[in-house]
């Protein structure tokens, strides 16, 4: 069930072709999931979105697991069931326990509970955490 | 803005009071942030939204730091300023760096613009990530 | 703070003025809110809104109050505040206790943290919940 | 996978031929799908909701396949896989091209990047940008 | 498809099978959904789940039928599959007719309307509506 | 209201003011809106940003306008406030009339609505939608 052609590795531009090396290069392996093969009908896109994955997902302040995680809260709050499904096998990849999954999950049901009661009740923000006027 | 009362410390009932007493306690700080002054109209429920936060964001398998950028990443994502502006200044008092908050934005509007694709394109959860038919 | 300017009433085109007419006599109050003067600018929407308020939100199956905390709920899910104001007057205009208002905080927010519970552990739909195949 | 049954035609009260009649006539075709299937166990509303689409679709300052392309962009932005896959469709029989839809993709991605990034830094609105105090 | 293990009777820890024993005394059914059996795999996040939606959803000041149609209001504005199905099956099960299930769909379509021309428009809450300053 | 400071021109590092003078070159303009003022706070996502945005925004098979007016859509259905205000302002800046703004949020709450029912009702997907099983 898909808008678009989910594109095999025989139907690749070379554009495209270019970016699946990549990919596999950097992830070490030979697998490519369906988002990829779904962009991959538009090749300047498709290479547009892998380099910024690279750049924000790559080496940083940040421990690689824990953007995975991140990753993963953002993909629940926004309902996308595969990115859910992609990002929670790639932080287990990356390390992510199953006593963290655990703790995730709470942690977003927690604050998508107080996120609603907050705006349900229009708290105001509190002067001492605004950072700016 | 609200839809209820802030209330104020002696508009309390006895069982709001403990509760307040208990946040000051925990905190280390006198500061009680008005989410806490508006759920004190229900205080039942303050205790239950209090004692759950505690049980969630108390020590475990995650840092606390993480837990709370993880709570600012779902805020995010859901769109609930308040939530946002607190739980910031919560990572922020807790060890996150500026470098560090410039990577969680970055990893926010990363995954809210993959997670639009892919629900764009509609596509479909691949195999390898199934843990369950 | 608007993207539209908000009309007064001697702004208005005399199809606005028709409509404006009708809520004033339908609510028995002279008191015209912030929504209905920014719609003013496009009357042929103001009244096709108007109407279907009216039918979906008039006598039914549901009592009035009811419906007004469902439209208090969705509009606390999707995060926009003026609606979370203006029907959780409506709902206490038509006699909404605050016992019912803490009830429904507390409804909103457990609903939103199993909705992300679920959608985080991708929990499939059982085969009793199904009416259609 | 419904909360309802899908109402096949020998399964419509009066009202619901009347309406669904209507829709092929509009669209010069026999199918129709699920979506008024599922609505036509209530009649009225099946009524009501095709009158408004029609009204707010049919013919105006807005082309008729930017109108589409519009829909489905709200309906990724909302998550709707369902609709996504119904307007997509509509809009491709209204002349939307490959390359089109690609940008439509792109620019969704990049407002729900930008969206997100705007929300989690607190970014108060610019005053050269409000028509209304 | 889910990220974790849907747990059989038998793959329980001790205080997993306690919930489930409470859950099936409360409800007066040996069925047991699937969002219990994903939440299993931590059983102290099961417990806690469980007993606060027993005092949310429990007798209070809002009619348990009541509860439900709310409980299935958000879910529809967030946009969980498996809780609308969850939900409205409860509230059948708690005397739902179809007439209140065809005017509750109605209502979270108006307000899911509103809501958005509400947030398109900018409007500024009424001082009529406030609360709190 | 910000969780970062809002630079000021003579605040930026260099390669920020690099970005600024590009944006003012870009837009024929001096005016820099506050997103770009909170994004400096990191040089290399402001630059990131910049790059993606002229990408895509830029010349290409959708007209300039239509490209603003589907990033507004984007803008409202995630409920964004600063984006609605700014991007609305960007699409009359390129020919949006009000005739066409007005359209634009009918057609959003007539989207939001129908999205909802959608979702209420569980609609399976008609075959005839899908392009990849």
């Amino acid at each position: 069930m898909a808008t678009v052609r989910l594109l095999a590795d025989d139907q690749l531009s070379a554009e495209a072709q270019a970016v699946f090396a990549d990919i596999r290069a950097t992830r070490h392996t030979d697998f490519i999931n369906n988002f990829w093969r779904a962009r991959a009908n538009d090749p300047a896109a498709l290479r547009r979105t892998w380099e910024a994955l690279k750049a924000v997902m790559g080496p940083g302040a940040i421990d690689p697991k824990v953007k995975e995680m991140l990753y993963v809260a953002v993909s629940i709050a926004q309902g996308c069931d595969y990115c859910i499904h992609s990002h929670t096998a790639a932080a287990r990849a990356k390390g992510m326990t199953e006593a963290e999954h655990a703790e995730l999950v709470a942690i977003v049901g927690m604050a998508a509970a107080t996120n609603r009661m907050v705006q349900a009740l229009g708290v105001p923000v509190d002067e001492a955490f605004k950072v700016s006027p």
